[in-house]
């Protein structure tokens, strides 16, 4: 079990801070310091790897995939293309155990600091999303690839 | 002069990343590697600090907060409260340089690492915009406070 959840499940008093009320009234009640407020709309979210501080991706939560997410340990998010709640990995494996999650001051952004699984975040592969940069007038490629597409997602050539 | 914009103008072959045709048009052509795809709207831009890795804040960015971003070196972004283009750190003096600017496989989010002038990107004072974390089962603050906005802002208290 991971340590998001072991410390979930061991202390009582933490315990507060995932209760959440029933599914219809999708409120969730972990502690107020830490709701980001879905008044504004879906909430980006940061996805850094927490080992190495790599920022892997950005993606969207609305309130369900911020209570999944609580409830699992690992990242699901709302995809905007789908219209749908995504639960990262579910197809290619690569799902992202949380290790940590923080929130910014105004409480309309998250960052997730996860293990990635399958070492890679990218639909293209590569370990980064962000694997394009600029730096000092050039444009290179930043992050590895570490899985061939074809093969995890199956898609025929 | 910061090596973002060193490299831009001491490399002639560079250059061309950076240029873009007459304002009326607000048509950036800097390599399309790296141009973020404005029509799917406001561009999340994650902020990270080049040195140490950890996330500053988010905020977001039109195609004139990308232009201006690039010309200068320096962050700008699209205030969504304001609605208007906010120049990172002209009221406190913290802008943010930039170091290197990465594009996500989708081309809808950005990431820049900067250097955080005045050593904090927040506007509470503290070093990062998210500074309340939860881990292991218990919310606490994980980024320290480094300036008092009251002196920073003249917020008479």
């Amino acid at each position: 079990m991971d340590r998001f959840l072991a410390a979930k499940n061991a202390n009582p008093a933490a315990r507060s801070l995932y209760t959440h009320q029933d599914r219809a009234s999708k409120t969730v009640s972990v502690s107020a310091d830490i709701t980001p407020d879905f008044s504004k709309g879906l909430i980006p979210t940061i996805v850094q790897d927490d080992a190495t501080g790599e920022v892997l991706m950005l993606a969207f939560m609305n309130e369900e995939a911020f209570r999944k997410t609580l409830e699992t340990g690992e990242a699901h998010y709302w995809s905007r293309s789908r219209n749908e709640i995504w639960h990262k990995g579910e197809t290619s494996g690569h799902v992202q155990k949380i290790r940590a999650l923080r929130i910014d001051c105004d409480s309309d952004a998250l960052l997730l600091l996860v293990a990635q699984a399958g070492g890679a975040a990218c639909h293209t592969g590569r370990r980064s999303c962000f694997y394009r940069e600029l730096r000092d007038g050039e444009v290179r490629r930043c992050s590895p690839k570490i899985f061939d597409p074809k093969q995890i997602y199956r898609i025929s050539s």
